[in-house]
């Protein structure tokens, strides 16, 4: 009953054996993730064209429901930028299209990711994951850090701006530039560079001062609290709200009411594909960290029982009425620096947001909104990794080319089509390549048993003989390519009389593949030139004997490449003969 | 000179090799081929909705263009079936999205598709004809030709039926099928008795009788044009159009006027996805037709040239004001079984209905609509070819399925639907199967140098060693299925202490499986296994030499599968050793 148990609800699995040493390590990654999280959390809210309150809604309940459902034992799960501007994308589009309630869209789609993501771990239909390939995730994400960026860049000039692409930004805030606020501006640089000086200097400063290493480093990532506390106070010291500095202003504090989202026919046509790629971002995002996270630790994750804790997390947050989540990049490597030991650790940072939700909010409404957005442009300059362009591009021109290609698709059309697009385009180059099927004329190494690539190695060949090795399994798309491989073959080899073809990684022939195959066969038949195979798989060969094929051809179906090497040779004499007539 | 000209004008390798004997066996073909056009050319202009006049006039022009362009000898082109039908559906929807003229949108697809075939033939993307499996090509034109006979139906009833689904032309049948004019319903069926017993019972009657097979079998073709005949002498003798009987009506005589289409932006916007599926069709139909013809003569055919002629064909039908062409099964092999010698019987074809156009005009108008209706309904009889369904279901399910999909999509989502949900159907079912990588454990067929599936062979194994042979390349879709099997080896051979990937079907490594190599490398290391690799291709080797997954790698790199096995047989003692210890 536990194993079954175990296997939909891995709370199961550890909860039992938790420990008092193991509370306080949870206890203390815990701590230090929750005040990195209540800043990003504000800010992603903004983000995602939210109010600042729903945040830390995001980021009580769903971060429970992964705690119970998920299998990583340190993914911090919780508001994401490049989930954020999704949802903003999204949302913007669904409400212009339909004149909904923006909030009401926004949990509309965390309703939507939650149970596409389910349904998707029921159906055990993870493997979907598997299309998208990593120079389209990196190319996607790197240019969402900058599109984020990029739109965050308007409050430091005082005014948010809206876009979602490359040149709606820079157009808006080209428009903005006259107009700009002296003091938001200066309070942005600021922090800024506060920001950044924290993070390059206050390790070796606290390594220097004698501070262990995990400590300092963890210290050296409390930036963003140190700046938001700093700001709150100079913000109401000196009444910068009175001074033309946009502040978050009064929010709700407390907890979130939980409510069923409103649902209409309208807005479920219209967010459905938004919300079908949100989740796979989510998804991808989440199952790549917790992989990492996991192998680091050689613990194992379930790409399955993922997609349900994902789901879950999602459909909380839609339940508090908030927007969609994912796993944070950055908050999931402190918990796992901070040593987080177990899921309960989320359930802990959980408490911390519901406590600052409860009593932090009057505070919060000072904190100036500039400060917010420079958290996340510093926070998604992580984001935009170029040494991964530079080794896709060296490892293959292809990977180059579709990381790139997303990656500007991603800027110029938006996160949506970009990412649409980024995926079709790898597939497609992919489908072009297996079009192309990769076979080789084979000669035999002197001396083995073995034959390889004519083109690569010093072998032994024969006129009256060829063997054209087949690396890849015929189907619809390289069936006629095929039969032009071999018309070209037995164009270059004038006195061919045996033509073997070797199958040693054909994994399947579909019935396209086998109506070339009969047309191979009765050209060479035509041509006077006997068809062989050679190192058929059995399940082909059990494929093959369900058509005419078999009975068709005019040679025969040998186990290795070397039986049919000597057995044709014991042949040769006789077609010399014949040639020497002819 | 000739040879750069006669690449892209085909006709300037035969015609000056023209000979009176070729030009006997051309005229006689044309004269045939052309008793068969006339009737079918008519009757698929209705089909397509357009005037009778303009089944002609894509039968002339576009034949010459085919005959200075294309390169099969005795495909006959003009108007299609299938690709009618597919004319009038894309023709409705623009009309009615844009209200604009039905014959000048026709006339668009025409020219569009023209210039698409071109485009494709000089860009040479004839390998996307790839892409359409035979499955899905079949189940295609079977649903097609349902479709075409149902729309005919109502005019045996005495009115047009239109509608783009089987279940849209059901209803309407439905409708009219209280109110059916007996007059028409009477000539209908005896016409198509006629032409099933004509084709059935002449073909022995006139061998017994004592002619030639070839004259018999084309005599036995003639029903239709004998049809015609009888039913246009009735039409003016009873004066049927008085009695309730539809006829052609008057149409224009004289040939063609040409002029350049009228072409507006919205009605490009509009057509353009509808001419590239008519031009794909149309290509994929004429050049799996010319290839069969090509082959029952030992020649061959360029498909990128093919989409040039096939272009230029339809430019030239647009030009004359009628619809798209492409070329048609049957007319293709009576012209072929009638002797046609050249491309010069097209030509010829050409005139004789010109001349027909020019002078038999006045006749056509009194012929009955339902008399060509019955041709049409037995013309794409021969499209539905329940045994192929048979064959492809026996074969492998996936073929099969796609087939059946592909045909019921088409009856019930139209056309246009049908062949794009048939096509993404089958690409996705292949994706499906490359992202499950096929590997298989081998182990050595004793007293050789082969290594087979332990599953399917009697081989010799070792506790401490694995062999992993894959038998697929290594892309984003399958990287992280070799991580799973890799470790369930690993699971399942406790005493392993080195892995051999196996990997002479391995045709490249992309940049995302090269970070599940990373990956499998590491986790491998961890559990104390050496990885090395076996017979990797040389091009392959040349990928990996530019990442660090060789310098990482804790094992070798093996020529051939036979070398590991010997080599790590010499360390099997120490590792004896080593376990005794542990």
């Amino acid at each position: 009953m536990r194993v079954r148990l175990g296997r939909y609800a891995p709370i199961v699995r550890w909860f039992p054996k938790y420990t008092p040493t193991l509370f306080v390590n949870d206890a203390l990654a815990a701590a230090v993730v929750t005040l990195l999280l209540i800043p990003q959390a504000l800010a992603y809210a903004l983000l995602a064209g939210m109010p600042a309150q729903t945040g830390l809604y995001a980021s009580i309940l769903p971060l429970l429901a992964y705690a119970v459902l998920g299998t990583s034992r340190t993914l911090a799960v919780g508001p994401f930028a490049v989930v954020s501007i999704m949802t903003a994308t999204a949302v913007n589009q669904v409400v212009a299209q339909t004149g909904l309630d923006y909030i009401s869209v926004a949990v509309l789609l965390a309703l939507l990711s939650g149970m596409m993501l389910i349904a998707l771990g029921i159906l055990r239909l993870g493997f979907l994951i598997n299309l998208l390939s990593r120079p389209v995730i990196s190319g996607f994400i790197a240019a969402s850090g900058i599109l984020i960026a990029a739109s965050q860049f308007g409050q430091m000039l005082g005014m948010p701006v809206q876009g979602q692409t490359l040149w709606a930004l820079a157009q808006r805030l080209w428009e903005l530039y006259g107009e700009f606020d002296r003091g938001t501006l200066a309070i942005g640089l600021s922090s800024l560079a506060t920001l950044i000086c924290l993070k390059r200097y206050l390790y070796p400063l606290l390594i220097l001062i004698g501070l262990s290493d995990t400590a300092s480093r963890l210290m050296a990532r409390s930036g963003p609290i140190v700046i938001i506390v700093v700001s709150i106070w100079l913000s109401v010291r000196w009444q910068l709200s009175e001074h033309g500095v946009a502040v978050i202003g009064r929010v709700a504090s407390g907890l979130p009411e939980l409510a069923l989202p409103h649902i209409t026919w309208q807005a479920l046509e219209s967010s459905w594909s938004a919300a079908l790629l949100i989740s796979i971002v989510a998804f991808a995002e989440s199952v790549s960290m917790a992989q990492t996270l996991a192998n680091r630790r050689g613990e194992r994750i379930d790409p399955d029982q993922e997609l349900i804790g994902l789901g879950a997390a999602n459909m909380a947050s839609a339940f508090s009425g908030a927007f969609p989540v994912s796993a944070s990049l950055s908050r999931s490597a402190v918990n796992d620096e901070a040593g987080a030991a177990t899921p309960a650790a989320g359930a802990m940072t959980a408490l911390g947001v519901a406590l600052a939700a409860l009593f932090l909010m009057p505070l919060i409404s000072q904190l100036p909104r500039v400060v917010l957005a420079v958290i996340i442009i510093h926070a998604v300059a992580s984001l935009v990794n170029p040494s991964s362009f530079v080794r896709a591009w060296r490892y293959s021109r292809n990977d180059g080319v579709a990381q790139i290609a997303t990656f500007l698709l991603t800027l110029l059309a938006g996160v949506t089509n970009g990412l649409i697009l980024g995926v079709v385009l790898s597939l497609v180059m992919y489908l072009y390549r297996t079009t192309l099927p990769h076979t080789a004329i084979v000669g035999r190494l002197p001396g083995t048993e073995h034959f390889r690539n004519v083109r690569r190695h010093r072998v032994e060949t024969r006129s009256r003989l060829a063997i054209l090795r087949i690396d890849e399994s015929l189907y619809f798309g390289n069936a006629r390519f095929l039969e032009d491989t071999v018309a070209q073959v037995v164009a270059e080899q004038p006195m061919l009389r045996d033509l073997v073809l070797m199958c040693p990684a054909v994994n399947y022939i579909d019935i396209s593949a086998i109506d070339s195959l009969e047309l191979i066969q009765k050209r060479l038949h035509d041509g006077h030139i006997c068809l062989h195979l050679a190192e058929v798989k059995g399940p082909v060969m059990d494929q093959l004997k369900k058509t005419e094929f078999l009975e068709k051809i005019n040679g025969r179906v040998f186990l290795s490449t070397y039986a049919a090497w000597k057995e044709l040779q014991a042949d040769e004499p006789e077609s010399g003969r014949r040639s020497a007539h002819s």
